[in-house]
């Protein structure tokens, strides 16, 4: 507290991201990252950036990586922006489109940063319950709203609406924007971006953090109608000129070239998803059906709190939150097969079952 | 315009950053970056960082960085705050420091981003005129003030204040937040950082693009009370988790290690302004006393539009701004010998003296 702060300083409870521990032979499955590093394409263009170019400042309109993004989802440049993360893209998101008269929907369980920007940014909200599955229902969101929120997959869940059911909520809300947030889309659910071309109302965001492998180098990207982009990139360049670094420009671009490297990484990430599912059933689990590089998962004898606090003393992390609704439930990361071996060893050593 | 606008989009006038085309051959003294390449120190920890790891996210409270930074500048860690170029750390201080009753005051002429992040963030503001020989005046900030915020060196004009003025600027305004700009602070300025021990409404920003020549990573800091500093890392923290990448924390911190390169690169773009300096003066220009790593420049003779217009097609690339006061100035950054060589010959060809 200071008497220099702005009164909304006061006021904000700041999103808490899951922690980044450096401790050795760790088993890291609370923040989502992917098990195996980036395409080499990407280690490769990184470095043959890095040279004396770096005194100069990157391209602003990141007009090479755009157009690399807009070939890779069959739109044009002028549809694309990119941003620091899918986090900076979805700030300058709820700034630019989120802030009407009526309140801006998500669900109750969703993606946590959600309810920070809106304090941020001065931004009405009403959350929608999911139903007693926790999934979302679309019909649900048939009341007043200034602009709907959706991840789809949504998180901590993993559970997808498919892309006809979207069609269907952006034809039940064409004056609003409906922004879908699609951080987990690669590894099994549709894509919402071929339904851009047919409604001015829908912007998708996609990140290059998970099924990219590059969490390390902050790129994401929003594709919609080009005026939407263009609310974006006004505030963009009333905020931050150059958010993406020379780097982070070219690494993107090496990724999105990859085509091989990304079928086999998500088909990886999707097997061992499959595995984790049944070692964990196998332990007397209940596991939603994930869509995402994470599964979230309650045992119906153990507290979630117990089971993370417990998995932690063995050097295993997953992600707990202590919320209403999803406090019994633990989000695990998808990681490589022995990674999961771990997990599901210590999770059985846990519940006495070893 | 869109109905699917919120309503601030339609009321932004973006910044307008200098432009960077890629032409062959081009003298670019426009943007103010370096004239030589990094530190090799910072090519090689960059390298060391392109590995596997990055599908890791960063350390989103990037402490190394930070540590760095303060032993570099004899502060504590909790003193030094992080972002993505100098421009996210100011766009957060707007947000955390510079939203009150009383106007946030600053020169008529500066930074011209300024006004755009109060438009963004909603924060009155009243200029402060330049005296006649467009000198900041400290005396002129005795009126009443919500905050104030100064570039020194200024900019476009290069000009400093010393370090007595600055203290003289702070203890009359105790209760307001005062943020020193010092982009450009290293080419001969006196920076303010001393000033933090004992003046808690002290915050300094420092950036990594121009006298580290790191235009193309990203990085910047600023130096306060360990309050300030929270509030700043509150807005980061409910904005953006992650804004610098791994490669750039780790460059930065081999950039801030190098003190040989450091010097060295100071002085030569001392020199070459000098230098600069006497062949414009020798050319007829009237030129502010630069303490930055640019000259401000008119001729009496000829309009500065016309004299920018007349080096583009000479392939030099100056920055000419059309505003109030300033329209018959050029800013020229300084670069190596041979391009202030290239554009004093060009210069000279345009005057009708070759």
């Amino acid at each position: 507290m200071s008497r220099f702060w702005s009164q909304i300083v006061h006021d904000l409870t700041p999103y808490v991201p899951g922690e980044q521990p450096r401790l050795a032979d760790l088993v890291k499955l609370n923040t989502n990252e992917c098990p195996v590093g980036p395409s080499p394409l990407v280690l490769q263009a990184i470095r043959d950036a890095t040279t004396d170019a770096l005194r100069l400042y990157p391209d602003p309109t990141a007009t090479a990586l755009r157009q690399a993004i807009a070939a890779c989802h069959q739109v044009r440049p002028e549809q694309v922006f990119v941003g620091n993360g899918s986090d900076e893209v979805l700030a300058h998101v709820f700034v630019a489109l989120f802030r009407h008269e009526a309140p801006l929907l998500f669900p109750d369980i969703t993606y946590s940063f959600y309810p920070v920007w809106c304090r941020l940014h001065g931004i009405g909200f009403e959350t929608v319950p999911l139903d007693a599955d926790m999934r979302i229902r679309i019909e649900a969101y048939a009341r007043p709203a200034g602009a709907i929120i959706l991840a789809n997959p949504n998180a901590p869940t993993g559970i997808a609406l498919s892309r006809a059911e979207i069609a269907a909520l952006l034809d039940a809300h064409p004056d609003q924007p409906v922004v879908i947030d699609e951080a987990y889309v690669d590894f099994g659910a549709e894509t919402a971006i071929p339904l851009v071309a047919s409604h001015p109302n829908l912007l998708v965001v996609h990140t290059l953090s998970k099924s990219r492998a590059l969490a390390g180098l902050r790129v994401a990207y929003a594709i919609g109608d080009a005026a939407l982009i263009e609310a974006l990139t006004r505030v963009k360049d009333s905020f931050n000129s150059y958010p993406l670094d020379r780097l982070a420009q070219q690494g993107a671009i090496a990724a999105l070239s990859d085509e091989a490297w990304f079928r086999q990484t998500r088909s990886l990430v999707m097997e061992n998803r499959a595995y984790l599912r049944q070692g964990l059933e196998r332990l007397g689990f209940a596991v939603l059906p994930s869509c995402a590089n994470f599964v979230f998962a309650r045992h119906p004898m153990e507290e979630g709190a117990r089971l993370a606090a417990a998995l932690r003393e063995r050097a295993v992390l997953v992600r707990h939150f202590a919320s209403p609704r999803i406090a019994d439930y633990l989000r695990i990361s998808i990681g490589t097969r022995a990674q999961m071996d771990r997990l599901l060893s210590a999770l059985s050593e846990i519940l006495g079952r070893a």
